[in-house]
């Protein structure tokens, strides 16, 4: 993947001011995948104390996003068209992992995938399952 | 709906601490049915400066959430078991109002849907379709 | 609507064998909704006897389909992106009905609802809802 | 599994009147995931003569239902509380092969996913990709 692709993904996640406030970080970029991590704040929970699927949708989402933009032309972006989350278990523990990935690429939809994670003392339990479609769109 | 329906749901929403974060308001709750707002912050948004779908997300789910919640008996909450959510419009403007129904309620699953609009200058525009399903729990 | 909408429609269901071999027919076609109904044959059960999800869903996609295609230029198809569907009530009588619609139409995608309904003594249950993503496509 | 699990699963599909019409076959039952096969028939086709999604999603639904099956007592059943599909290539060829499998089973949802794969001159591409909530029933 050239290195251009993964510094238009880099600008574009640092210019989601969502993931500032939610302090997620993108911490890895391949060809076809990403990883964006999230701690589970005092302020990004649900009336259990748990993560809130907000939190996990948002997260997963731009993981997904972004491993479908770096199957894309440089002058491209996406656009989630839709997303479907199935929670599996309780966002439990200090921090969330969401693993995007590429099922199918194509010059008119992206299938995509995240699995989303949550870590409690070392221990990863998978959280959500998503999957969803990206449309690409030529930058203007 | 019995008022203390009502109020099991207000200090549900209030101890959602994400909410508070995005600044997220329960302006109405009825048999069936609830609406929740939050400003489009300048903390809440993707890169080109819209709602992010996470913010669209997290209001639309709590809203389905709690339109699931006002059918259930007084001891029960529901968690979100899945949720699709399709986005029509970019969410232009200052604020997102959520509108939560229920589709179909029963003993082991609740059917939800939320509508999403995104309000700019007094016009609101349809940004996103999301349908759920809900899942009832008796509280321990 | 034109007319020479209505017959482009009419003869894409006509070619559509699986639609025969379920007795499906395609009985109102307007701007922006269709109706198809299926009678719940002996040949089309699950293992209670009720209408089998796929046959559900046969029908939900295409009166979803065609609805899309009401709203698209003559030389274009549309094809499923993306369907779900969310079982509400077991289909159980003689027929099921399913009334598409639009919700949003655009140039790269169009996003559609159906609901199902099943018919016993001349009475309709609501048995599922579907929401989907249409992609409109140049007729080659 | 022990052996009367998968009795149990091979007549509850016995039953189901809809894949015989259709000429679906369950032809791998292990714990935890199943494979069903239909032939593209003449009389299973969409528009352009490929497999109908119809077709798709009754034999991905059936066998990520029988996965779930795999991992419940003997005196349950599942339903189909929802399922989405993503259409990834057209179902081009002789045979489908839907593939189910458990991502997470419980007592109140198993949630489930299956790979649709068309088969043509002993090539398998996939067509399409289900995920969904399968809930268990006591058998009365």
């Amino acid at each position: 993947m050239p290195s251009r692709i993964e510094t238009k993904i880099r600008q574009s996640f640092a210019s989601q001011s969502l993931m500032e406030t939610l302090r997620a970080s993108l911490v890895r970029i391949e060809e076809g995948q990403t990883e964006i991590q999230a701690p589970i704040l005092p302020g990004s929970r649900q009336q259990h104390g748990f993560a809130h699927a907000g939190l996990t949708f948002a997260i997963g989402d731009s993981a997904a996003g972004y491993a479908a933009l770096t199957t894309m032309p440089d002058d491209h972006e996406v656009l989630t068209a839709e997303m479907k989350i199935n929670l599996l278990a309780p966002g439990r523990g200090d921090l969330l992992v969401a693993r995007g990935k590429v099922i199918k690429t194509g010059r008119r939809l992206v299938i995509v995938q995240s699995d989303i994670y949550a870590c409690e003392d070392g221990h990863e339990t998978h959280v959500a399952l998503m999957t969803g479609t990206m449309v690409p769109v030529a930058r203007t």
